[in-house]
């Protein structure tokens, strides 16, 4: 019963067959590459001439070429009444681009349909790479397959390139009763082994990784990628604002990049050190209260092309994000368990006078992951 | 590819052939009378001959007949030759017993086979009745399909028939950062709507529901069978140390049956009220630091044959049980909200120091419910 084939026939009456295989090979060779490719979206692409795969791509980092151009390129025969199966909508020329239009380049390979995952969020692109296509004589498709996929898969570049900020991941580790950690500050480990590996694998995939200086000094987090094949190891951020973080904890002391967000009067002493080390200083201000701008931050990130920000904690960061808004994606590991009374709860500080004022979380999904829950789901 | 029908071959050769439809007729019968029949288990039965079922029944409310007898009862036409799927082994005769021995009027009936859903945890009984029944050459088999929906059937009454206790069920509605009501006190609504239909229907099923002094002041609950269809309302038990429950609460001033929970010292003025009222008032110690024992609580439930009891609150309450390690299924609606910080928490107090002093949930499941999360597990 397994429909591997859908046929379409169109209102101009052209004829499309295209295979939901081909088109999940695309997506697989994206998402193999999402967290490489930034601030490009991760795109994969495959091509098919008489029902077999001739050749296929992926984006490569940012300045290189994207996933069409690298099929195109990696082709052993001729390119002439091909498919083209791509994620995304290929880019069109506009100012200030760095990389040949790939829409072009499908123009001139004899390429003759080209099956769309889905349109390009870049309003410089928008419907247009589709529209060259088309009047170059191209058969083009918008895929109706796989929508919740690579809606997953381009969401923080959608954010990015329309908003210049980065997409914000809040990832959080929770007993049933509601804490991060025990009262003693202890978290290792609320999580399942499966639930550390997943974590580990959406490293992979963001540009960064941002924490409290209170979760470093606690735990002494690598913040790296481990339990999982490395693809990259994301920047970590800390905001330090006293700058505490002294040379005997890991983000200090080991070779991976850092940015330390201090006070504008943090000491010399902190600021020589993170020289020594070689890390980064970004010295801000604070609000009447002490507080960053974490919209100030994500600024700053996302003008540094980093288009996509995991918040690890602690309860302090979580609260900062959130009531600013900026959190877009929330992913909560719930570990069936109960600390049994009050420990260091998710959000610091007090919550809301009416139930009516909650925050709601819109397109929940559940999932269990070893013996935890994942729940995951939009702010 | 249903399954519907199962062919069993038994080392003695002998032919078996049982048809799920039956037996879940049976369990539905069952459950549709789960919260009628305490302390007996809530059982239902059918009786098939030549394919077809020519009777039915399900157990009557304590010190009346039994879901086989019912069956028997009901029977229009001979039984000879005939199958009997029961949900719970039927019963023997023991000392104190006040109804008659199922297995015998099973074996007047002239009843060929028995298809029994499960073992009957009662000591007295288990396997005695299944011995029984074959030593008077009836054919006998322990169905092997919908194992879990026959465990969760009776586990209250497994609890209660080996212990004297009731079974605990510990209902709470959560936000996902763990808050049973806002920091002022507001719950109204955490939880959705067919969350709460869920609790009433559960309602419909325990024979008690038990809840803390400040959650009638604060919010002034009925704690009857509403936005379902009413089996009953459950018995209400308010812990309610120092009598502050006035008639202006619904517990008080309506005409369903209550328990208050009270010190020794608490005010004759208080007594008189309940006097006023028919309300019933249990007076107990308490420990030096002014809290009941649950276990003394429940104790005396179970010896009014109270074989179930709901907790619905508040955090203390939720404590108070969990710490004398009295639960024994969590039932949690997690809402898609955030409260954004401290509000009542689910669990009262400060909790473990090691996260490896947690308690395990175990045997978790997880389903929608409307727009929350349904997470039920065992302590």
């Amino acid at each position: 019963m397994h429909n591997l084939c859908k046929i379409i026939f169109r209102k101009e009456k052209k004829f499309f067959m295209y295979k939901k295989d081909f088109l999940l090979k695309a997506i697989i060779l994206a998402e193999g590459v999402k967290g490489l490719t930034s601030p490009n979206p991760a795109v994969g692409c495959v091509i098919e001439k008489n029902g077999k795969i001739i050749s296929e791509g992926a984006t490569q980092k940012s300045g290189c070429d994207h996933a069409e151009v690298v099929a195109i390129k990696n082709a052993k025969e001729s390119l002439k009444g091909s498919t083209m199966y791509v994620t995304l909508e290929p880019c069109i020329n506009y100012p200030l681009k760095k990389t040949p239009s790939c829409a072009e380049k499908i123009i001139e390979s004899g390429i003759k349909e080209v099956i769309i995952g889905m349109e390009d969020p870049n309003p410089n692109v928008k419907g247009k790479g589709i529209e060259l296509l088309k009047k170059a004589g191209l058969k083009v498709k918008l895929a109706d397959d796989f929508k919740e996929r690579l809606f997953v898969l381009n969401e923080d570049f959608a954010k990015f390139i329309n908003t210049g900020l980065p997409f914000v991941y809040l990832k959080v580790a929770m007993t049933l009763d509601g804490n991060i950690a025990t009262i003693k500050g202890d978290s290792k480990w609320i999580s399942c082994e499966e639930s550390r590996k997943y974590v580990h694998s959406l490293r992979n995939k963001v540009d960064a990784i941002l924490v409290g200086v209170n979760t470093v000094l606690q735990d002494n987090p690598e913040l790296n990628v481990r339990l999982v094949e490395k693809k990259k190891d994301p920047t970590r951020i800390v905001i330090d604002p006293f700058g505490k973080t002294t040379e005997n904890f890991n983000v200090m002391a080991d070779n991976l990049p850092t940015i330390f967000v201090t006070r504008k009067d943090v000491s010399p002493v902190f600021v020589e050190k993170c020289q020594r080390y070689g890390k980064e200083i970004l010295q801000l201000m604070t609000d009447e209260n002490g507080l960053f701008s974490f919209k100030e931050i994500f600024t700053i990130l996302g003008n540094r092309n980093i288009s996509s920000v995991m918040i690890e904690g602690g309860s302090r960061v979580y609260k900062g994000v959130l009531s600013e808004k900026l959190a877009d994606k929330l992913i909560i590991f719930l570990a069936p368990k109960l600390f049994l009374g009050r420990g260091v709860p998710f959000l610091y500080g007090d919550g809301v006078a009416k139930v009516i004022e909650a925050i709601k979380i819109k397109d929940i999904s559940v999932e269990n992951i070893g013996e935890d829950i994942l729940i995951q789901g939009y702010l």
